[in-house]
């Protein structure tokens, strides 16, 4: 635990300029505790901004080879303020290591790293072949990753990926994601006067940008949560019957998930869809923020010339992204109000993904996990996206074992992140006999 | 012209701090100047903030009082590169004085202070009293004059305000604005989630503020512009049919005023009512933006849990402003999607604003003017707010003379701030021609 702590305290913020060395501290951190683990090939591979790593041990012929990824970058610690203990100096309380990336994703990067290293240490080898492929650009959207494995698919092939890097349904509940929603994500950008006018002298004439985006963005979607954007339903494949039925039989109280985890009066969404469908197989259309007009302290009367609203769509299979990007600039034009233009500009997308809980490689993992944690290895999905998976399953044509120790209270991109201490041992375990049975 | 040029270098500018000094310097340079023209008791009243300027005249016993008023601070001059000359070197092209306060208001105080000064230096005396009230909170929101004005009724009674701080309807058309719209400015706060959460967690049960407040905003308003609070329209007064007669024959081409001051594809507001009722004489509701969530670059996935929508409404004759408020608390709560509360947060209210034509120191501004421009005074309305004309009306009991010289392109609280010279020079002569008459 001690180098996991040291990893810990290396504020890898991709996401701050100003924290450019210590993301290279912490791609270096993993470099040399990888190769002094026993790994080959262990090198930075440099591009426009944070280095991959790459290392591999590739001696057990005939066994299957997975792709170990993760990544060492994290999430700026904001609001620092109301972190009882700093971000970067991890804290043990109560059975959780508290710190910045604890669960996200260096602490979850380490079970792996940990895994491989303790079976190397205790065998001198490893029952499977191993590549590991870790990144610093998870958190700030770079493009390294994205351009890198499609252009070195023959030097990554493997029979399957492994990432620690999402949440188990609940504690002690061993869990396999086999599911993730796609997105679409972009800018509603709205024009009405030539410049910002005043209230007063053109109040009643002059259209408002910010009232237009607000008023597209309610146009694309009612109350009930359906969205309103025409064709955007027709590929949305319900999950299966038994997939549904799975998901009612797993420990989930939509109230206490209401009070603890989102902390509203009330839960909002699509009325006649089951929550946990709502939250992993639904289409969802969500506004970020509108950036315009005056929104400081005090009052200033001025009628916003301009406006930008950040929206994203969340997709489910079979939802073809560049489809839906067209539904949704036809969509914006046809709401937008009198008097404004609006366009929309797409700033990224990536189609949903699921994988076959049937794939050996997968129910391999399943076992182990159960193995380790006494239970039932539940298969869920994950509403966010994780856009790895995909790439892995388009560029190398492989399964993502998504195996997370992660819970769901961790505190992911919030203040006091957290890991258990004890997901935290059983993961590593976890991972050790996976790659015992995988290799088997 | 050289005395009006310096005042205007001085950068008053009354909304940031660092700017305490000039504004200072401002309220300095009006005494020194109105007392070398021969002011009485002119001092500076401090306050919480910048001071108030007073001086008087009063060697005209049995003559009216007049109260002048006009403000020495201005607004910021960003974005300062749209400037062609630098806000606080005033330069002459074409007829006109570039400078932020060219109009709004130091240069149309000027033509009060000037009319005074050279009555005073060409007759020795003035054919009425006058007493000066020039504040330097204007453009600050400063509560200074709402406060002493009231306390301080008896020292200012007068007869009538002159207060030089509109514009005329068009170019070398002498205008009097006889009505004001009120206002009530506040906030929406919303409260949805706890704390931000994910949309990819989170997308389909949790309540997004920012969508709550843009659904707020537009159940209270829909797209023709008309406001649905309940109670709203009751008390509203259209104006008389002869004054709406006279505003169809002002000089007025909505296509014009479309392209060239507000520069949208198409105007907007309630299609029933002629646009200059819309703009004078209607209630208008205004969504000035909405502040949460995440408008930077990039992208981030927030659900944001709190947002803040700045909106005012302009009210007309007979609106009561409180119990405008009271119906705005209750369609903004009956408005609230599933999921969050929300709330109104007054921040400032004042009521609209008539004055009659008849006065005789009304019609007497209006014959001086005309006497001056050679052309029929018009009387028009303003859509904007003058909350120093309410608080004279109730505070003293006095009408307040809007006799404005600036022009509707003189981009006030905007880049290339400008007053025309001729205006100017014109204002001077007519206020010195209504002196006399206001005398006589």
């Amino acid at each position: 635990m001690d180098e996991l702590i040291n990893f810990l305290r290396i504020p890898s913020i991709s996401a701050l300029p100003e924290h450019a060395a210590d993301v290279r501290r912490a791609a270096e951190f993993v470099r040399g505790w990888l190769a002094g683990a026993g790994l080959e090939h262990a090198c930075l591979i440099e591009g426009d901004g944070n280095p991959l790593f790459y290392a591999d041990w590739m001696g057990a012929p005939g066994k299957p080879t997975l792709l170990l990824y993760g990544h060492y970058d994290v999430q700026p610690p904001d609001p620092l303020e109301e972190w009882i203990t700093p971000p970067f100096e991890p804290t043990i309380r109560n059975g959780n290591l508290y710190a910045r990336g604890a669960a996200d994703d260096k602490g979850q990067l380490f079970i792996l790293m940990e895994a491989v290293a303790r079976t190397l240490r205790n065998r001198g080898r490893l029952p499977v072949n191993v590549k590991f492929l870790i990144e610093g650009e998870e958190e700030s959207g770079g493009e390294h990753l994205e351009h890198y494995v499609p252009e070195h698919a023959e030097e990554l092939k493997a029979d399957a990926a492994v990432i620690c890097d999402t949440a188990m349904f609940a504690p002690d509940l061993p869990t396999l994601t086999t599911g993730l929603r796609g997105i679409v994500y972009g800018e509603i950008r709205v024009q009405g006067a030539r410049q910002d006018l005043h209230s007063g002298d053109y109040g009643g004439a002059a259209p408002n940008a910010i009232e237009a985006a607000a008023r597209i963005f309610c146009t694309l979607k009612d109350r009930s949560g359906h969205i309103h954007i025409r064709g955007l339903y027709d590929r949305v494949q319900r999950p299966s019957a038994a997939e549904l039925d799975a998901w009612r039989r797993l420990p989930f109280d939509a109230e206490h998930f209401r009070r603890t985890e989102v902390g509203s009066p009330e839960l909002t969404g699509e009325p006649d869809i089951p929550l946990l469908e709502r939250l992993w197989a639904r289409p969802t259309l969500e506004l970020h923020g509108i950036r315009g007009g005056f929104t400081g302290e005090g009052s200033k009367t001025v009628i916003p010339a301009q406006a930008v609203a950040k929206i994203s769509l969340r997709l489910v299979p079979d939802q073809r992204p560049e489809e839906v990007v067209t539904q949704l600039h036809a969509a914006i034009a046809e709401a937008a109000p009198q008097g404004v233009t609006a366009r929309f500009e797409l700033m990224s997308a990536s189609p949903a993904c699921v994988v076959n809980p049937e794939h050996p490689l997968i129910r391999k993992a399943a076992e182990a996990m159960q193995k380790v944690f006494g239970r039932e290895t539940v298969y869920i999905r994950c509403g966010g996206s994780i856009p790895v998976v995909g790439l892995f399953a388009q560029a190398l044509g492989i399964p993502s074992v998504l195996a997370g120790f992660g819970l769901p209270d961790d505190n992911i991109h919030a203040p006091n992140e957290k890991i258990s201490v004890s997901n935290y041992t059983r993961g590593i375990e976890a991972m050790m006999e996976y790659f015992a049975r995988a290799g088997s």
